[in-house]
Formats: C-alpha cells, structure tokens, sequence
C-alpha cells in the first residue's frame, strides 16, 4: 500500500513547485487548487468522524453513487491497511480536499482525478458497509478469519418471490456509499477509493450505481411513481426511535454495536407502463392519494393510517394487496426500517420480447435504488419484503433486479479506521 | 390527439373537484398542485418561446435528458399533431407547470406524471431536432413529402476511424433534449413528450440518455478526466459568433434559418485506465495542463493556444496529436464549433475478454454525451472528428459508441409549433 499523506517526497516536491513559482503544471500554486465552492449546498460538510458513520441519519443529500467490491487479496493485513487508507481519504474528502494531496510529480499517476477541482463538499457523506461474503464464503473458507465475528443479524438474504437479480449487480464483500448534494462529488469520492483498491491489488468494483432525489426543501420527495416516498419513516431526529430500529446494539458482535444493517435493491419500474394507469388504479395500488401523499380516505399526507376504515361499499378503504397496508408497521410486528432511497436512470435498454407478440421496444432503465438500514433485517426487511415480493399490487411495475446486504460497522475515531473493532479487537 | 389543454369536460372537472372541497385526491385544491420552489436554482425559467429553440446558447443547466424517437406514424397530420402538442406541453413545462392540467378524472390516465410537483421549473430548456431519417429512409422512401425540404447540411455522418456504434444508441428521426438545474425535472420533460407520443401511437423511444455537469459558478467545468472541457468554446455572449458558428442561414433550407445542427456522441471513456496513467502523460493528450487548464508551457486557462512554441528540446510544446492542437480552430480552417457536453454515467457493465489474459471485470460505463451545435456540420464535427479519430492520442482512452445528427429548427412563435415553416412552409 502506497499512503500518500506520509509520503515525504511528496510533501517536498509540493514545497518545492509552490517556490518555484508556477513553473509546471504539477507545481502551480496550492491555493489554486482548494475547492472553492460558489453557494451554500456546495459549501455543506458532515463530519466524517463520529459514533455513527455519516451517510445513515444525516438528512438526505441530492445524489448518490453506491458501488460493491469484491476482496481480491487473501492478506488481512492489506484489508486492513486498504480500510486505513480508505478512511484517510474518505476524511479528506468529506471536509471538501481532494483525496490525496495535490502534489503528484508528472512522472507518476495523481492522487486525485481532479474533476472535484473547485466544487465544495457539497454535504459528501461516504458509508462503508461489510458483506456476508467478506465474513465466510460459499464454500466455507474464512477468508480473513473473521467467521466467528460474523452477526447473526446479518444474514444472506432469502429469495424472495419475483426476484429477477442480476448477478453483477448484486452481492459484494465491501459497500461504499457517497451521498452529496452534487453527482460529480458523490462519483468522485467512490471513484478515488475504488482506485486506491486497484492499485493497491485489494479490491475490484462488482458494481456501481449512480442515484438521485429531487425533493421540495423540507417536503417529502416524490419518486419516479410521483408518489411521496418516505412519509411513514420513523423520524431520525428522535434518538430512541433510531436506537430501536436503526443502530444495532451490538448484543451477539459488539463490534457493531452503534453500526446499522443495510439492505439494498435495484428496482426497475416499468414507467411507460405506469403512466398509463388510471389515476385511481394508482392511488388504490399505493393505498395514498398522488398528489396529497394522504392516505385513501384522508386529506393531509401526515394523517394517520387507517387500515380500518371502509369505503361506501364496505371495502377496505386502503386495499388489502396496497402498499402501503402490506408494508405498514401495524401490519408487521410494529417493526419500522429507515428508508433512504434514491431514483436512478441508466437511460434505455432494447428489449425483445422472444414470445408472441414478439414486441421490440426500447425500455427506460430506471427505478428506484432502495436502500433500507435497520437493526435487525431479520424483523426488519425481510419480513416486510417476504409479504410485498407476493401481495403487493405494485409487483406488476417493479422488477428487483439487483440486491446486496452489509453490517455498516459505527463510525470511526479520528487516528483510527472503519472496521477497526473488527479487525483488531 | 388527444389535447388535454382544450377539453372542456376536464376543465369542468376541475372547477367541480375544487368546489366540491377536496373529496377525492384527484380534486384536491390546484394551489397545491403548483409548484412552489425553494430557492434560485430551481425558480429560475428559461423562455420557451423565441427566435431561436432555449437549450443552446442557454448557459448550461446542471443536468440533462436526451432522447431520440422514431416516428410511427405514416401519417404527416398525426405527426404534425403531435408536434402542435408537444409544443405545448413543453411551454407549459418551461414554465415550472406540469404537461398537462392535473384535473384528470380518478378512470383516466394524469396527464402529467406528477413526479416534480413541488419543483420548480428548474431553468428547464426543450430543444428539438429533426434527424435525417425523417427526410427520407436508407430505402428512399420520402415518408411525410420532406424529402425536398432536407438541408443539404444534414448530411448523414460518415463513419469515423474507431467508430463501435451501437445501434439502439443511435440515430433517430425526432431528437428531445431536456436541460435543468434538476435531474428529475429534466427526465420528467422528455417522459411526458415520450408518453404523449406512444399514447397518439405517433411516436416511440428508440434511446435514452441522462446526463450531468459541475461546475463551481462561472468557470469552464471539469469532465470526467479531471480536465476543464470548453475554455475555447466560442463565446455565447457574441451574437456575430453565433451567426457565423452556431446559426444556420438557411440558403437551402429557408425553414432552417436561425436553427443549428446538432451532433450527439455517446463516448464512453475508460476512467479505471486514465486514473492510472502519469500526471504529465494526461497533460500531453489534452495539450494543456490538468489543474489550471492552461495551455502546455503557459500560465492561465484563457492564455492563448500558441501551436508553435517548442519545449527546451525543440520539441513542440503543445504535442502534435495533442487533443487540443487537433481540434483547434488554427488547424481547422478558423472552424469552430459550440459544445455542450455533458458528463454521463450508467453505472457499470461486467466485461469479458475473450482473447488472452481472458478477463473479467467490472467497468464504468461512464464518459461525457458529447454535444455540438453548429452552422454546417460538413465544415464543422465532421472534418474535426476525421482528423480526431485519426490522430487524437485520446482515443486510446475513448469509445464512441452512440452518434446522431439532427436538425434543430429554430424557435416557435406562441401560438405556432415546433418545425412549423417545414411542414407548413
């Protein structure tokens, strides 16, 4: 492992080219290079260091990139200092820096892409998470010697019904998420860090995925459905609900205790379809009025959920195969899950259909990145998800096509690293 | 067609939903459908309507959506239709409101897919362009009677040196470009244009493709290598420029003056490979250095471009198959032409090789959707782009795997339509 920051040949040379006055490209003036961002969403920094990681409970920003890695080295000791290097440049990084220092002589490779240059931190949150595999793999090798630490909370995931995942979008040893108010910084910040990993030979990306959310300030955000979504999700500025839902205890992995659980999934919708929906049909399929966001019956997004109550014809008002009954706490054990999702579009596929009517039609790929943090999927996710992947009448537009599991360990001590609980203790 | 704007049956709906005291979701009170923006960004409107089509000379909103469609239809007055429509959606847009009006009964469809409500317009811009399929089909079959009417600077595009075009993310015979401050707001636009268009039965999506771009306030923004891209642009600000550049004169094609011709290149870049190459390499291929975007051997980003400086080795400074030097208007017969790219990313792709070393690996599909406006595209990209895929050292890191031309008409008059003088002239 290369540590830029330590280098002093680097620090030199820097020295060395700011004196010598803008001689080379290399060498111009440091001052020049500081991001200077030009408003006050650019402007945003989140802490990198604390007891929990960013990126969990912090309001959500306006773009994300996620991207899985698999482990290549059998050397936990390179694991380890990939994840020290890794939580440099990560700090680095939230506080509006570039992700190494600037000072690359023109005969090696720079420590930072650059096309941050300018821009401000723009709220950038980067969320480390470890997958099952990183723990124990399928044929039972315990890679790291890390199988007896594995939580029992973190599960592989069930098949669930309808699952349609594509291999190379699902599954990783390591998460990494980056959130910012900005899609260039969230890209670059996975970016630098999948490039460390390379060069150091540590890790290869398995998948990357660009999100966004566009909401009112202060609103509920609509998804790509034009429904609100999130407007039932406990709310993260109440500690005990956060501590009964969201941060795990630690009680089995002490290691984790203040991590959280995440679970995500690709979900294609089918758009075209969709927007060709009676507008009622779309309110009864959600079980929430659109534009309102209140729930059938109800008039303000913000009324409570009634699953009781009847329409004039005596049928439940909210649907019994709607989302929002089948996925309501009161229909599962009181349990609740913290939703921070975001939209994504990969622009279009081609698409042939190889039975009659044998349609060619060019499809939207786009959806919704779901991402869900817990403290237990085993009450959380997977119950819920078990119960929608058969029940819900939204099944007929979303297609789960991708689908990844990780312990996000707690934050890191500055002079310390993310994982470092599971790794040294 | 249908045109939600003039049926009296849905505007009678609404003034009945409204006084009926919001009960149904579909009759909510219209103040809250509106959009009420929170801050500049997303209240700034570009005007719809004007001599020239927004979305060129506009400075250049945060994100985009592109779009080509092929037409159906055999018939010129459903196309015609759909243009009137479209057009008037659009303008509606512009103006931060929703395609349609939102009084749709709950058994029908919404004429808008609700997804920005709340949102403001976001300086939305919606470009149309004309591809040369439209004019007339590779079997020469003059499908609407334009055939005539083609302007002999839509020419179809040669192939290029290195070209891998893929085919369904290429051409079209209907270009729509949607530019915002949003990337909801911009993939809104052009889903309400496509849903229209499918559910007259005139139109369907043949490719689709989001697009982004950071930049700090009033500086040349980055791309994805980390350079500034368009510090030579000629100036928007200089109307004998975009005369002489940008603005078609119409001599062949009199329905053509004040349009431009559009160039689209989906060129995707190994960002993994250039990550790894030397600082002072990336700086030979583009002819200028990295972090101040100064020509190589001089200071600032506006210097000028001096092709003739030699290094201390005789050598010329600025390298002769140097991005820069290739595509400079001093080795290009004082041609210039306006871009206005936009960075892309699609996530990533499982790639495998199936020649030696055979392998396998994750890759981003990401790079910039390259977009030029022009006089004449045949002194314009195309003797460029010849010499580019020739000679241009960035190709090596470079892919186009996506192109189309089209025909950009030049602004409608409120009250006309989009491509007016060629259909009616």
């Amino acid at each position: 492992m290369k540590d830029d920051q330590t280098n002093p040949h680097r620090r030199g040379f820097l020295k060395a080219g700011a004196a010598a006055g803008l001689a080379s490209g290399a060498g111009i003036a440091r001052a020049a290079l500081t991001r200077t961002p030009a408003d006050d969403a650019q402007r945003q920094v989140e802490p990198f260091y604390g007891a929990h990681q960013a990126g969990i409970v912090t309001p959500q920003q306006s773009h994300t990139y996620m991207a899985a890695f698999d482990v290549k080295t059998e050397s936990r000791d390179e694991l380890v200092a990939l994840l020290r290097a890794w939580t440099l440049a990560s700090a680095r990084m939230a506080r509006g820096d570039t992700a190494g220092a600037l000072d690359t002589p023109d005969d090696k490779p720079a420590s930072d892409s650059a096309d941050i240059l300018g821009l401000g931190a723009s709220a950038l949150t980067i969320t480390f998470g470890f997958g099952p595999t990183l723990f124990k793999t399928s044929d039972g090798k315990d890679r790291f010697g890390l199988a007896a630490k594995r939580p029992a909370a973190l599960v592989d995931l069930p098949r669930f019904n309808g699952d349609q995942l594509i291999p190379e979008k699902t599954g990783g040893d390591i998460m990494i998420q980056a959130c910012a108010n900005d899609a260039q910084i969230a890209f670059h910040a996975v970016r630098q860090l999948a490039r460390m990993g390379t060069s150091a030979n540590v890790t290869s990306i398995r998948w990357g995925q660009a999100g966004f959310l566009s909401g009112p300030k202060g609103q509920t955000p609509r998804n790509l459905m034009g429904f609100k979504d999130g407007t039932n999700n406990p709310s993260t500025s109440q500690p005990p609900l956060m501590n009964q839902f969201v941060w795990a205890d630690g009680a089995d992995a002490p290691w984790m205790k203040g991590g959280t659980y995440t679970v995500v999934r690709r979900i294609r919708i089918t758009l075209e379809h969709w927007d060709t929906m009676e507008l009622g049909f779309q309110e009864q399929v959600f079980g929430r009025h659109k534009y309102s966001g209140a729930p059938i019956g109800k008039k303000k997004e913000f009324d409570a959920v009634d699953l009781d109550t009847a329409d004039k014809d005596g049928n439940p008002a909210i649907a019994e195969n709607s989302h929002v009954r089948l996925s309501n706490h009161m229909t599962n054990n009181g349990m609740q899950i913290l939703r921070r999702s975001y939209s994504y579009n990969d622009g279009t596929n081609f698409y042939i259909e190889r039975w009659p009517p044998w349609r060619q039609e060019t499809e939207y790929d786009a959806g919704l990145i779901f991402v869900a943090h817990q403290s237990d999927p085993r009450t959380g996710f997977i119950p819920i998800n078990t119960k929608l992947a058969k029940f819900d009448m939204m099944n007929q537009f979303t297609t789960h096509v991708g689908s990844a599991i990780f312990a996000v360990p707690p934050g890191a001590k500055e002079g310390s690293y993310i994982g470092a609980a599971l790794f040294e203790a």
